[in-house]
């Protein structure tokens, strides 16, 4: 049995660490690469995957969704663990840090990019003096206290619709507009020493969550006072905002569907 | 000022990944070589450590001990912060995980191994239908259940002083005597789906703590009896025992010394 051209919507996890991002390049092994490679051995044809959010290298997703077309010789339900079976034949080329969680039929028209109302970002940041070396990969260290109180107040000038241009790092590319919408940022304190910074929004420009994480950490440690988050919003330049933040601390955690 | 031959003894925590283990070798990259490379920088001289616990490539450390004699422009205790600051220095090497915890002055006939009274090993085990991408050098991934109680059960003959021939492998060195003493084993059920197998003895012999972990699997998922632990034990034969459990899954957690 055949299925022809169907629209298949992956749901992916990935460690980053070892990955030059998401997108396919030449001679990188990136995500996106892998995937392609396992899926079109599976498919017995060239897979082309179109990804929600194209991570940076480094960047780790829990969600991460990609969609494509193709025809199958196989159930739609049985493709992670064919083609996770595909990715793990390669252990030598250093795998197992990527693996596809489900797959489901979606209409034709359906794009895993275009057709997402919204992403969630989970930024993982670890306080403590002492550096922990199981750790480097998976948060942001830092070796001070930060105010988690400061934090939330600077985060709520940042939730709503704005122009974020302050956020835009160069080297993305040229957007008609900066305008999105950040749902809400939530701050959570997990465990002694981890605070766990979720940002939901509509959309995401170049390194934005990295660059507000940024600008938020800079808060927490006083450098910064919370109502100035307002002015660097308005004033629309990146130099006003802080650092970017690490990759190694971010998560892709989920994207949202209207239908799913 | 320089303290002239101190005999200095140090804590070391390192995520064993990405090293060919503890022991120095030629063109490889090991815990012990880059430990003596940031050293020496240090002391200005070719610095020789004696580790406690030679552990195998992809094995990870929370307590290791190594002691080496040096003469010293710094105190002691500035050691960990001057050494790891080198250490770090290397970053496009991989570095950050190899952490120098602490060093402390010790007698001259103190030496990291021979003084060791003994030492404990935590191997980490969880148990799920799917494997974690995260968790795939840290832990040992078993898609089914362990029946604990078996486990436990089969773990009390191992406890005490015996022959532990069958829980040797080949290519170890020759040891005069395969008696060793287990003073506990304790399987600890930590979370929904983690299991903890701590084992603390005066000594190890090679990769038995693995072959330990093998076989209590095997009678965690029926395929043992807890009883025939007996047997296996006084059979003396590394056939009867289980499989070498992965390295990833293996942390060297403790050394005992009598005066610390």
């Amino acid at each position: 049995m055949i299925t022809e051209n169907q629209n298949v919507l992956l749901t992916i996890e990935y460690d980053g660490t070892h990955f030059s991002g998401w997108q396919r390049q030449p001679g990188k092994r990136t995500v996106q690469g892998e995937l392609e490679r396992a899926l079109s051995e599976l498919c017995r044809s060239q897979i082309k995957l179109n990804g929600t959010s194209r991570t940076d290298a480094g960047v780790h997703a829990l969600g991460q969704r990609a969609s494509f077309t193709a025809s199958f010789g196989i159930p739609v339900e049985r493709i992670p663990a064919a083609a996770n079976n595909i990715l793990m034949g390669n252990r030598l080329a250093g795998t197992g840090d990527v693996r596809i969680i489900s797959a489901e039929t979606v209409p034709p028209e359906f794009h895993a990019r275009f057709s997402a109302r919204g992403k969630k970002y989970v930024y993982r940041i670890r306080c403590a003096e002492k550096p922990d070396v199981f750790l480097r990969n998976y948060r942001y260290q830092i070796t001070k206290k930060l105010d988690i109180n400061a934090m939330r107040e600077a985060a709520m000038h940042i939730e709503g619709t704005h122009d974020f241009r302050c956020f835009q790092a160069a080297g993305g590319e040229e957007k008609e507009s900066t305008v999105r919408t950040i749902y809400r940022i939530d701050i959570c304190e997990e465990g002694e020493n981890e605070i766990a910074l979720e940002v939901c929004g509509d959309g995401f420009l170049y390194n934005m969550v990295r660059i507000i994480t940024g600008t938020l950490v800079e808060t927490g440690l006083g450098k910064r006072k919370p109502h100035t988050l307002a002015d660097i919003i308005a004033g629309r330049s990146r130099q006003s905002a802080g650092h970017t933040a690490p990759p190694q601390g971010l998560y892709l955690a989920e994207v949202y569907y209207d239908f799913l």
